[in-house]
């Protein structure tokens, strides 16, 4: 435990029984609530901590069924099955007044060595010290939590509508502000940090959510201490916007090029 | 409901209070239990058989956490959110003596029109009657209830090893067997035809089993009604290999050039 923020946004304190509780925090504020990947990064961290978890993430699934409020929630972790290879994991957090505000699943596998197969490269980008940090000032807080530096996509929408349609891809070096040791708690976090893409297509602000994000997990512990506190190459893409959704898949990649996540999510937007 | 083995595998009698019971078919079997596909739409079934759901499937999370065995099973369903755009659902399927096999959850969303935009192109493709249909015989019996015409990528995997580590990438045509209209649980199964990639590349059988898959379903039920019982158009790829686990990622387009689907999961496998 540090005194940076997200560790100070990750505290959970046990209740027994699968139950941790802890707060929000301002740093991690988004539009009308939290930032989503640190909801996603406090339920697994709550898995995490379950006294009978057994290896590291390999799935995770949460869903955002209603805004979580400012203040105080709980966490409820069920370890619905404990198999040789995986345990499965289900995760609730409740607010009180609002009930349940956000659900999940969680997949833990076991660290070990099989055959090794690579057949995505990662893009190319120039070293990430070239690349100008993006400023947050003046924007919703949670953005001011990570360090962006943006090779490829819209970096700003705020304009005016109607925007002229820009590419739904981004391309960046992302870590956390200030830098902190990879863990895969933190990498949850990062998972969720690029924005949603109707707001880098359009170019203007208009009511958006994630609905559902599912990350995997693709490297073992050992690749996150090796990464360290090094900026994450990351890039991101839409394929589809239809009837109020849109998906999303970005990745994270390591700068010695291993794939450290997958993500996915599904994106509600209103107009 | 037809005599189609789609319609019999997926026939769940209500219990009551978001409990329905059913039974495993032979035709759908895989190695040692059903074909996750038909898992995943029977828990969608059960969801969109709720007298409360309103409103298309918009994501489906599907965690498979013990073989489904041969015989009777219940479903059951909670609506933990229902909310102005979206409703929240939660789904596990339960065995006598095996308890919980499958965990999952659904998003159900309002039909509407919004602006739309897509960014991502269907890959091309000759048409499909040009294309010769994948003998399915003296295999897991679901394969013949799915006509593949393969266009890219292995089709077969039972070289002796060492098989040639051949790409994870697959395009083909696609379509229940015999064909049948197309509705949302059919494509919650179509979704998962898209063979373990770990099999593909190396050539021979190993040990395998999907952990979790996610599938966001980007179409309305008009554009499923359009496409009819005409093939849809398939693509899947894996990125990485590493430490027992795997992700991948398939597309599934009407040809008519509309998304319809999108399709993530995590593969275990054991060497």
């Amino acid at each position: 435990m540090t005194d940076h923020a997200l560790d100070f946004a990750l505290k959970l304190e046990p209740l027994g029984e699968g139950r941790f509780c802890g707060r929000t925090t301002p740093e991690y504020w988004n539009m009308g609530g939290p930032f989503g990947g640190i909801t996603a990064a406090l339920l697994l961290r709550a898995v995490l901590d379950h006294p009978q978890r057994r290896g590291r993430p390999v799935a995770q699934t949460v869903n955002f069924c209603a805004a979580v409020g400012e203040g105080g929630f709980e966490i409820q972790v069920r370890l619905v099955r404990d198999g040789r290879s995986t345990q499965h994991w289900q995760v609730e957090m409740i607010q009180d007044g609002r009930g349940t505000v956000t659900t999940g699943s969680v997949v833990t596998g076991a660290e070990r060595e099989t055959w090794a197969h690579a057949p995505a490269a990662p893009p190319s980008a120039p070293a990430p010290q070239t690349v100008p940090v993006m400023p947050t000032e003046g924007r919703n807080a949670w953005l001011a939590q990570y360090e962006f530096r943006v090779m490829e996509g819209r970096e700003r929408f705020d304009l005016e509508p109607p925007g002229e349609t820009a590419s739904a891809a981004s391309r960046l070096w992302v870590r956390d502000r200030p830098d902190r040791p990879l863990d895969y708690a933190a990498l949850a976090g990062l998972a969720d940090t690029f924005i949603v893409r109707i707001l880098l297509v359009r170019g203007y602000f208009t009511p958006v959510a994630t609905v559902s994000l599912t990350t995997y997990f693709l490297a073992d512990e050992a690749a996150l201490v090796r990464q360290g506190t090094r900026p994450l190459l990351g890039v991101a893409d839409a394929r589809a916007f239809r009837h109020g959704f849109a998906d999303q898949s970005a990745e994270l990649w390591a700068d010695d090029g291993t794939l450290l996540a997958v993500s996915h999510q599904v994106t509600w937007y209103k107009e």
